[in-house]
């Protein structure tokens, strides 16, 4: 079995609702994210996936969330823009756009600081 | 799956008996610790664990080893301070202190230097 | 379970063959590998394995890598010196070092950059 994983970032701001602490407050982060695909074989070039491939399809998601205001995306408005529901919206998107039926997003882990992440495993 | 890791440090000296090379001597570490928490699903709030609760528990479990010589921590008298014993001896004190029965401790690891480190898995 | 993890480098030239992008070029990283040994239970010293022992068994292999160019390697002369590859390869070399039984080469890692990496797992 093979992995392959990239990171990407983006800098947001956010807040959160039904929530006692510094984190009801409009705040901000340089988010980190990475993302893994598996596959049990390569392809004939000895890739599971092009790194060059996976990164544009992450920084294209990733495009909705830099230098924005987490809390006003659609899919936020209902839920809380935690580390853990950002990793799983990351997950759909990313899901979506892989074809390769042998190719499998593992997971995605989303950084919100240096010491803590969320990771959202399918 | 979800899950949330956090990272902690302390400093401390120690040193491993029935070993030989240069780790029988006295010495000691910047070390580093990942505990990692995992659950089926989110609190309302969107949250396995609040980063907050997961680290000040982290940190109060590290207090005992900071700026402390490790061979002379009860735990540590019959068994070496080896990162994988140190790994399973901060587990057992995580383990406790979450009472939510949907989360589980998946694993603790511990950084002796940046190129090395043990997990416990349990 | 226990697991403990060791990282390593190497710079080296590589391209690589049957790829349209920029990769087709010859050039060069500084890669980045960790390699993870697992087992079931501690020797009397308290570790899985000696770190000192597998970055010695890591760095032997390594060597090999260090300031050449992969793709006249004869291993790589019929398949890509992708980071797949690499990790496959590091693997085979590493698993024929671990005569203990009871240990098992869980994973191994090679970074092409700080944001790509790719993992191969038995």
């Amino acid at each position: 079995m093979f992995e392959v994983s990239v990171k990407g970032d983006f800098s947001a701001a956010h807040f959160l609702r039904d929530y006692h602490g510094k984190c009801e407050k409009l705040h901000g982060h340089n988010w980190k994210v990475e993302v893994c695909v598996s596959g049990r074989t390569l392809d004939k070039c000895g890739m599971v996936i092009d790194f060059k491939e996976l990164k544009d399809k992450l920084n294209r998601i990733l495009c909705e969330f830099d230098h924005s205001f987490l809390n006003e995306i659609s899919y936020f408005k209902k839920i809380n823009p935690t580390s853990e529901n950002i990793a799983e919206y990351i997950y759909k998107k990313l899901d979506k756009q892989i074809s390769n039926k042998n190719l499998k997003v593992k997971k995605v882990s989303v950084w919100e600081s240096e010491k803590s992440y969320a990771t959202f495993l399918p």
